[in-house]
C-alpha cells in the first residue's frame, strides 16, 4: 500500500454483472439498467427477509448467466447486507456451493466486496471471485426503524432504501472494464447522532477517502468522468462538495451519487434519495460496469460509503462512525 | 486457489497477539493466558456493548504495545463481531485510524480475518495487517436469547458466549508463527433449526473445509500437533470427530477446541463450553500463537466456525447455515 492506497499489478477485469430491482426501482429513471424487477417485495417468499435473500440469490444467478459460468468455476464470494448477522447473503447464496468470505461494510459493502475480489484476482489467490449485496425497504425499515403497518412520519433528510441486489464477477485476466486500484478507508466518525440523516454521517468518510486516493496516486477529479458515491442523497453529496471545495478543489461537474440517481424526485416520495447496499451494488453492476466496458465512460473512483451504526448503540447515545472504500475502474488496462 | 485452499508463497509471520478476558474466563484453566482481564462486565463503560467495544480496543492496544507499534504503521485491519452491525468492532477501533475492511463470520470471525490479513501481507499488498474480534456473555444473550434479567433455562446443548478478545498483527516478513495456508469454507447447512444447539450447525462446516485442506493439500491430520477448532463444544466436537472416522480418518488424538478449552467443565456452569468469536480469539492469541512461536506446539490447523443465522430468520423457521476456515500455522517457514 501507498498510503491507503492499492495500484493492481495486473488490472483483473469485471466479465460480468446483474442487477436485480424491486417495484419502485422499475418503475424509477433507472429501470431499463435493471436485468430482472421483481413486483412482489416478498419476491413469493413468505417474508421480506428471505425475499431479500432471494434477490441475492437472483443476482448471482444473472451474473454467472451473463458469463456462462457454473457455480463450480468460481473460487471465492465476498458478500453482505444490513440484516442483523448479514442473513440476506447468507441464506441467499448457500445454495451455490462457493467458498464464501463474509462482509460487513453496511453499505460500503460493493465497495469492500469489489476489493477483495480484485485484490485475490491480482494476487493469483482466485481465478474468478463474485462479490454480491443487497438491501430491501421492507426489511431495513422495520429492522432500524418501525414496523411497516405503523406507517411513521418520515424526516427530510431520511433516505428510502431500495430494493436491489447487485453482483459481478472479477477475473484474473479479463476484459474491460478493469480494476486499477483501490483506497481502504478509514472509520471516520464526526459526532453525528441522528440516525434520519446519514448522508451526513457518511459525506466525512467520502472525502477522507476519495481525498486519500488522490494524494496517494497523484491523480486529480478530472481523470475520472465520474467520482460515484453510494447513498450520501441531496444532504450528503452537498456536504462532501463542500468538503472538496474547503480545499480548492471541485468535483460538482463530475460527482454522481447513486442515491440522487436511483428514483425520481419528481414522481417518486424519497425525501433525500435511495440508500442501502443495493443502491450503489445495482448501479455499479447495472449501469456504470456496462457502460465503461462499452467506452461511454473511460474512468470512475466507485466510493460506497456506510454507516457502521447498530440502532441499540444509537439509542445508547452513541455517534454514527462511517466509513467508505474507493475503487478505480477504467475502460483501459493502463 | 487448489480447490477451496491457498498455500502462502512468502508465509508471512504474526508478530504479535493479544487475548483480553472477563472474569468467567480469567478464573478458568487458561486465565494465566490472557494479557488482561476484566472482573466489571461493563468494562467502567455504561452498557454491555460499550464494554464489548473495550474489549477490542484492549486487544488491539496489547497486540500494538507488544509489538512497539503505532496504529499508523498498521496498513490494514479486518474486523468483525456477533453483534447487529458489528458494533463491537467499529466502536471499538475507530480510535486507531487504521484503513478498516469489516468481516462477518460469527465465530468464524478469527480464521477469516487471519486469513485476510496473511493474504495482504502474502500478496505485498499490505506490510502489517491486524485481525481483531470479541464476542460478550451480555450483549450475546440478551440479543440472540433473553434479556439477563430474566434468568432463562439453558439446555445442556446450549453454550456459554465467552467475554473475550483477541488481536493479532501479521507482517510481510514477520518471524515465526509463519501463516502458511488457509482453506476458505463453502456455507454448510444440514438442517439443523435448534438455536441452542449451535455445535451441531456448525460441526458439518468444520468437517467440510478441514476435509478440503487435507485433499487439496495432501497433507495428513498426523501433520499437525493440533487441529484446532473455534467453539463446537461438546456435541459439535463428537459429531465432527465421528465425520472424520466415517472416512476411516481418526482426529480424535489431535483435535482441540477452544470452546472445551476456556473453561472448567467441574467448576464453572458452562453447560456444552464456550462459544463466540472471543472463544476462539483468545485462545490463538492467548494460547496458540505464544507456544508455536516458542515452538512447544509445531503445526496447527486453526478452524474457526460460524452460524451464520439470525434470531429473525431462525424465528421464521429457518435452519442454520455455518461457515468455516481453516488457517495451517507453522514454527517453521517451510
Amino acid at each position: 500500500m501507498n498510503g491507503n492506497t492499492i495500484i493492481f499489478k495486473n488490472s483483473p477485469g469485471i466479465i460480468s454483472s446483474a442487477a436485480i430491482g424491486g417495484k419502485m426501482e422499475g418503475d424509477g429513471p433507472m429501470g431499463e439498467y435493471f436485468d430482472k424487477i421483481n413486483e412482489d417485495p416478498y419476491m413469493s417468499a413468505d417474508t421480506f427477509e428471505k425475499g431479500e435473500s432471494l434477490l441475492q440469490k437472483q443476482a448471482v444467478t444473472h451474473a454467472l448467466e451473463k458469463a456462462a459460468l457454473k457455480a463450480s468455476e468460481i473460487d471465492v464470494m465476498f458478500g453482505g447486507d444490513l440484516l442483523n448477522q448479514c442473513v440476506g447473503t447468507t441464506y441467499g447464496v448457500r445454495y451455490f456451493e462457493i467458498p464464501f468470505l463474509g462482509i460487513y461494510g453496511a453499505c460500503s459493502t460493493m465497495s469492500e466486496g469489489l476489493l477483495l475480489a480484485a485484490l485475490f484476482a491480482d494476487g493469483g489467490y482466485a481465478d474468478k471471485a463474485v462479490a454480491v449485496t443487497s438491501s430491501h425497504f421492507c426489511t431495513a425499515e422495520r429492522q432500524y426503524r418501525f414496523p411497516l403497518n405503523y406507517g411513521g412520519q418520515r424526516t427530510p433528510t431520511s433516505q428510502y432504501t431500495a430494493t436491489a441486489g447487485g453482483a459481478l464477477i472479477v477475473a484474473a485476466g479479463g476484459d474491460a472494464p478493469y480494476v486499477r486500484g483501490a483506497a481502504v478507508g478509514k472509520i471516520v466518525d464526526m459526532g453525528v447522532t441522528d440516525a434520519n440523516n446519514m448522508g451526513a454521517a457518511m459525506a466525512p468518510a467520502a472525502y477522507s477517502t476519495i481525498k486519500q486516493f488522490f494524494e496517494d496516486t497523484g491523480l486529480e477529479p478530472a481523470a475520472f468522468d465520474a467520482i460515484v458515491t453510494g447513498d450520501l442523497g441531496k444532504v450528503g453529496s452537498r456536504i462532501l462538495c463542500e468538503l472538496f471545495e474547503r480545499d480548492g478543489i471541485s468535483i460538482r461537474d463530475n460527482h454522481k451519487d447513486c442515491g440522487l440517481m436511483l428514483y425520481s424526485f419528481e414522481d417518486q416520495d424519497v425525501h433525500a434519495g435511495g440508500s442501502g447496499c443495493g443502491c450503489a451494488g445495482s448501479m455499479l453492476c447495472g449501469y456504470f460496469i456496462p457502460k465503461l466496458r462499452e467506452g461511454g465512460i473511460k474512468n470512475i473512483l466507485f466510493t460506497a460509503t456506510g454507516a457502521l451504526m447498530s440502532p441499540t448503540v444509537n439509542q445508547q447515545g452513541e455517534s454514527i462512525p462511517s466509513v467508505a472504500h474507493a475503487v478505480w475502474l477504467s475502460h483501459d488496462k493502463g
